[in-house]
């Protein structure tokens, strides 16, 4: 029997996790899977629960599962706690503690919301980039880090961080995905100034020496922040540490102009987890207004990485396809004067689609 | 007598900073102002000829100058050495030698080249940015920083740190920008992961008690990097550390489109550094093709911050805008089938224009 933990987590997390259940019942039940889907709480809703943004029996429901889909977490009532009581944290300590180095966020146009792209039409032509970025290293995790006072004066620390084993297994990743792709990777660092990511580029060029088909370019991460807006279809696969990878992915998806279509999947060793990667938006929370669509093309990575379910995968996200043809759209990807429908209604829809 | 350096650095440097002393020339004759230029080395050129970025008596030029400008350093050529021998090292201790914490990097639309912007029209409608970058801290120059090879594995590390007086002074600089402009301030961090931007947050909130006037928000580095590209006419000021500041200053200046054109100061207690944002181009070096107008327009920065000169300044800005009118053009800003004038027929026009 497959088990899956849903986290629905904060803001919209409850809402946009509810259409996506509902979509993956709807599959399950036409393939007649063995699937259970059990939930649990992180972030600030298990922060209120037990004032643990990762209680010991959640992070046990995602080891035991395989795999986790995870809403968003946050929010402005827990913005004032002390840093290891923030809802952040859980989600930090879910990456770390299943191993999940490898978060895959693609950021692709779709042909129906070519228009609520923030770039020129021509511009956005045939945009599909994949940011592999590394998650459980970098200044995210390094120590030491910490904050102290000095003879009255107040000091703070975090340590950028690297080993080779680190940057060959997100490097291996990110090859491996350009193979299935247009061949192309971009590894984006600051060897100018970093020793660190020094290593990062010496790594990822001895990586490529086994990827001789796979065309390796390395980009400062400023210069990568440029391209990204002048020319983003230059761009094939993006491999870069942690935390430019924050910057750039998130960068990268407010090109396409739908976050709230766009799916990731951070991966380990076993298993994954899955999430949208627009937040909780705790402004709209709970008046079904949220777009569910990237939690929906969530669960398809999932039955593709973790379930062995590529075609219920291709099911799902023709369905979404189809959901945009016919005209549906929420509220963040309706252009003016279309008619809006709410989160529930567009879960249905791409239900009644399958 | 005033004194300025010129370090015209490698590439495209000396072509462009040779266009922007005929300008403050023809200024300096014109006002009839009691000033010397001289000439120095950094980075590349500098290390061809001392092997050192920033050879002693560049130095030692800079320190006895009113204030300094910068062409451009680096290019492949440089690229192989190690890292204590790479023409960025110049400009870093520079920067760091000099003390000039202070990076002011406007990145403003020219109504003429509107068109050149990656955005669509109505979003870079009124798109008037000031990036507050600070220079001399944070992972830049952080210790400890380091390569090792421990049982055989290679791990390299670096430090984010960040004192509450560095934080303290550049806030003011950007408060104190932030009045003379439209009052809003934007301050960048990733307080929700990092111990050094959490104190970041907390020392730029108690600065702003003293500017009331001056309305405080405060973004993720991501969430920043998003909203750049989502709507940048919501920035006036942003304020952010060293290192997010790179990433974010660039990505500010390629939304307008026109980064050929942009100027920068960085500033410090005593003179001032002043120099184009784009790099030094070595694929057009001595062809004639590069963009003076950044660096004529960081001539009139200088004029301004470091020469209590802001008449002078206006003057440059003036004919610069005239040479658009006039419909002037080099390859960078030209539209497609708009003719192209060269370097040096550029710098002389905005001379002629004075
Ligand atoms: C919530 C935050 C800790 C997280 C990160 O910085 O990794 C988020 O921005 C993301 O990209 O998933
Ligand atoms: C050349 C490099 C060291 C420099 C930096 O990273 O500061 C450059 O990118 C800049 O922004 O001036």
């Amino acid at each position: 029997m497959t088990t899956v933990v849903f986290f629905p987590g904060d803001g919209i997390g409850p809402e946009i996790c509810a259409a996506a259940r509902r979509v993956l019942e709807t599959v399950q039940e036409q393939a007649e899977l063995p699937l259970t889907v059990v939930e649990g709480l992180v972030g600030g809703a298990a922060l209120d629960a037990h004032d643990d943004p990762l209680p010991p029996e959640s992070l046990e429901l995602a080891r035991r599962a395989d795999a986790v889909l995870l809403g968003a977490v946050g929010g402005p009532k827990w913005d004032g706690l002390p840093p290891a009581k923030r809802p952040e944290q859980g989600l930090l300590r879910l990456r770390k503690e299943l191993e999940l180095f490898a978060n895959l966020r693609p950021a692709q146009i779709f042909p129906q919301l070519r228009a609520a792209s923030p770039l020129r039409p021509e511009l956005i032509e045939g945009v599909d980039i994949l940011v592999v970025r590394e998650l459980t290293g970098d200044i995210y995790f390094g120590e030491p880090r910490g904050a102290e006072v000095v003879q009255g004066k107040r000091r703070a620390w975090n340590t950028m961080v690297y080993d080779e084993d680190e940057i060959r297994r997100i490097a291996e990743v990110a090859f491996r995905a350009a193979r299935d792709r247009r061949r192309r990777l971009c590894s984006v660092d600051k060897a100018n100034v970093l020793e660190t990511t020094r290593l990062w580029r010496e790594v990822v060029t001895e990586v490529g020496r086994d990827y001789p088909d796979v065309e390796l370019q390395h980009l400062y991460v400023d210069n990568a922040a440029m391209q990204l807006v002048r020319a983003p279809a230059q761009f094939d696969v993006i491999l870069t540490g942690n935390m430019f990878g924050d910057i750039l992915s998130d960068e990268a998806s407010q090109l396409t102009g739908s976050i709230g279509m766009l799916a990731s999947a951070s991966l380990g060793q076993g298993r994954g987890m899955y999430e949208p990667i627009h937040g909780s938006a705790p402004d709209i929370a709970g008046q079904d207004r949220a777009n569910p669509l990237a939690t929906i093309l969530s669960v398809a990575m999932m039955l593709r990485h973790s379930l062995d379910q590529a075609p219920l995968a291709e099911r799902i996200e023709a369905a979404v396809l189809r959901v945009l043809d016919q005209g549906l759209r929420t509220a963040d990807i309706a252009a003016v004067g279309e008619p809006v429908v709410g989160t529930q209604a567009m879960g249905e829809a791409v239900a009644a689609a399958l």
